[in-house]
């Protein structure tokens, strides 16, 4: 079946579900995909299948698709391989839009699991709905609340990125890391096999949906070549996309051709392709989401000219160092700007040059402030980088709640200058039982990050995100 | 002054400081050291120097160090720069071992800082003491509790990890981040302009120093190039020292040498002797803790050969990504290996290849520990990598105590094989006040360094340390 948006969005947007595979039993994935589900709190019915129980978690349990009052919108289908044609078959007989297949066993593992997908594909057609998986975790939409597979702990609040990934495991550890660094998700996908709806399919979806504003992708094989990056192409145009895809090592390439073989030997047209279009290649899920947090916060190409300041030499010799090799010009304070500065930091031995040490953490705010509006109005900057020391800024301003004046200073430069404001907030955590520090900083970043200021873990980051959405 | 053992160690391990320049202020550097070193709980008197109060913080000020009922072992002067020679003169009649001089204002601000140096170091000679410092931070011993400037939060456990650093805040973050990744220290030294005792004794001395097992340094420039590698190749042959030297970067190296001048040029001559010692050039602050904890836990050498393992095939996708960049290997599992793993795994939906994916999060723990210590035991393992997934490895165990119990595993693995074992466990926090996932992380982070087995924060800084100790 060809790309429909209306059909991925009716799926991704269900108002009611059935999972079929419901249990009691949390050592189960059909148990663990109910309780998260339930505790997710779906905005809809959710219909609980299974027919050896009469009550799953204190809700009534159907023996049966057919059985239920409504047809769902989607159906989970959380029972073994083999078992789940069945099931297809009533999906198309209720008429329900798209199936979500968790289970593996299929292409992956042997022959018969590969006729038991053209089977389901097959019956799809046949039923008239989409497949989502086989061998896969499923759908996270924090605004109608469907989970992932164990995902009981992700945010409810919608964001603007969206992503796609073939592997299940992966993609939950993609939204807990990228929650982390506080983005928020319209939406991820969790596609497995792809035996309907395909990479593709999900990549042209999330460049026309309207509440995505980055896109990620995480891919281990891709099927087909050409169609892959036709809808890259597409969805660049709209929207930055963020590519991970596995397999540059020897031993993964080998993995991956194994798999499915089409984009072997053409290494060189997919560097090509990509290169006149913006999508952005990543390794690593570190850098994924480093990447697609720059790109909410810095835009597209912020320019690569940084003015970098912070509290003592050591820092700034530390992003000097890292941001060289990364491909970044930290220039020389022009003249008016050097001198702006030097009358401002006269008597806080401040060393003023870029590096720019601001030198004592008893600077008083206001002058802090007048200094941040001068570094972030030179011409030479393209994005100002505060390395945000939390020692450092605390004392600076005098505890907790001078700290968050600290962060309004940055949010008031980063709006009134139109130019990104990167800061760096290492860990500061000591003991074990100490979680105070790991508080004040999540406050911290939160208070930046909703006013568009980036927050990274470490000065590495901050740069080599940079670096890559230049 | 030579180089001298027992002066470093007793000014290290001084039984009774003074602080000139004590205050009440927590807006001076004077009321910040007194105020840390208070709190710090010092092992012995302190005395609180200031003629212009009688009590500070609660305890007697006395006008100099004259008046001072004993000579304590070492004086912090925290004066401007120009009022405090008269200090060392009566630091001279007084007899101390030792003074650190917290100070900026000397040779890196004008040609009178450089006279003030030279006259600091005179008196030094005449009063038979040595001097730290000027422009540092000071020194910090988690033995009898001396700490640094703003030191207040470091951890009073001594360890065996030694840091000299140049820069004094730079030598703070250090403290901060190798706390949270695990490490303690034996003593760090912030040594600032090294008017006397300079980074080639501290070299000498950490290398033979008893109580230290690995040695950081971080260096911005080096006065005496063959002094100092004179002395890194004296302490890299008694230990692993990882360094950071400052000023690759264009930019930076102007500053250094304009600084020094002493290196210039020699960047081959530097890279060949280091490539002849026991000595690991890094960059960032992170790859300095990364590489010091690799040390601690892997030791030197520990071999390139890979077997990564975790829940999931993303996981390890993602490993084989990263190895190959970093010159590691992930080597196919050898017959016996894959037929044993094979055996224990058949059941589970694994992948026994190398990476390893142990497939299901249902695994019992009894089939987990057979895993790992097979996958420790193949001949072609040097290291052990298991990717705790928090949110996997919890699900694994069935809540936060079954987690301890994978962590008695992976150390019992690591006891039992002999081989390092390296784990990567990512924070897994989600919104801003839940933090319980957080205190989590830490206790099982505790429990696996407690026991040998290396945590690091990502795959990617795990890839890159272990690349470094090679």
């Amino acid at each position: 079946m060809g790309f429909d948006f209306a059909q991925i969005d009716g799926i991704l947007n269900a108002r009611s579900i059935a999972i079929v595979g419901a249990s009691n039993s949390p050592m189960k994935f059909g148990g663990m995909l109910t309780a998260s589900q339930l505790a997710m709190g779906f905005a809809g019915s959710v219909y609980l299948v299974n027919p050896n129980e009469e009550e799953i978690l204190g809700h009534k349990a159907y023996p049966d698709l057919l059985s239920l009052p409504e047809t769902p919108d989607l159906v989970y289908v959380v029972i073994p391989a083999n078992r789940s044609m069945e099931v297809l078959e009533q999906c198309g007989q209720r008429g329900v839009k798209g199936v979500v297949m968790i289970p593996a066993g299929f292409r992956e593992v042997s022959e018969e699991g590969k006729d038991l997908e053209k089977e389901a594909l097959r019956l799809a057609h046949q039923g008239g709905f989409r497949i989502i998986g086989p061998n896969c975790f499923g759908i996270y939409n924090p605004r109608n609340r469907l989970t992932l597979l164990p995902g009981v702990d992700f945010s409810t609040t919608p964001g603007d990125v969206a992503f796609l990934s073939q592997s299940g495991g992966f993609s939950t550890h993609v939204v807990r890391l990228s929650q982390s660094l506080g983005l928020r998700f319209s939406a991820l996908v969790s596609y497995g096999n792809g035996v309907d709806i395909d990479a593709p399919d999900l990549l042209r979806y999330f460049g026309r949906d309207p509440q995505t504003r980055v896109i990620g992708a995480y891919l281990e094989g891709v099927r087909d070549g050409r169609a892959f990056l036709d809808a890259l192409k597409e969805a660049a145009s709209e929207k930055p996309v963020v590519l991970w895809k596995v397999g540059k090592a020897a031993t993964a390439q080998q993995a991956v051709m194994s798999h499915t073989g089409s984009l072997a030997g053409s290494a060189e047209i997919w560097e090509a392709a990509l290169r006149q279009t913006r999508a952005i290649q990543v390794s690593g899920i570190d850098e994924i989401c480093d990447v697609l947090l720059a790109l909410r916060h810095l835009g597209w190409k912020p320019g690569r000219r940084l003015l970098v300041s912070g509290g003592g030499g050591g820092l700034g010799a530390n992003a000097a160092d890292l941001a060289a090799p990364a491909g970044l010009e930290i220039p020389p304070l022009n003249g008016g700007t050097g001198r702006k500065l030097t009358e401002i930091l006269s008597r806080a031995g401040a060393v003023v040059s870029n590096p720019l040490d601001i030198g004592t953490p008893l600077l008083p705010l206001p002058m802090f402030e007048a200094t941040m509006r001068e570094a972030a109005a030179s011409p030479n900057t393209d994005v100002l980088i505060f390395d945000l020391a939390m020692n450092f800024a605390m004392r600076m301003a005098g505890g907790e709640e001078g700290l968050y004046q600290v962060a309004d200073v940055l949010t008031r430069v980063r709006e009134e200058s139109g130019k990104p404001v990167v800061t760096v907030l290492y860990s500061r955590a000591c003991d074990d039982d100490d979680l105070e520090p790991e508080r004040i900083l999540r406050q911290m970043r939160s208070k930046l990050l909703e006013k568009g200021v980036a927050v990274f873990p470490s000065m590495r980051r901050a740069m080599r995100a940079i670096a890559l959405v230049n």
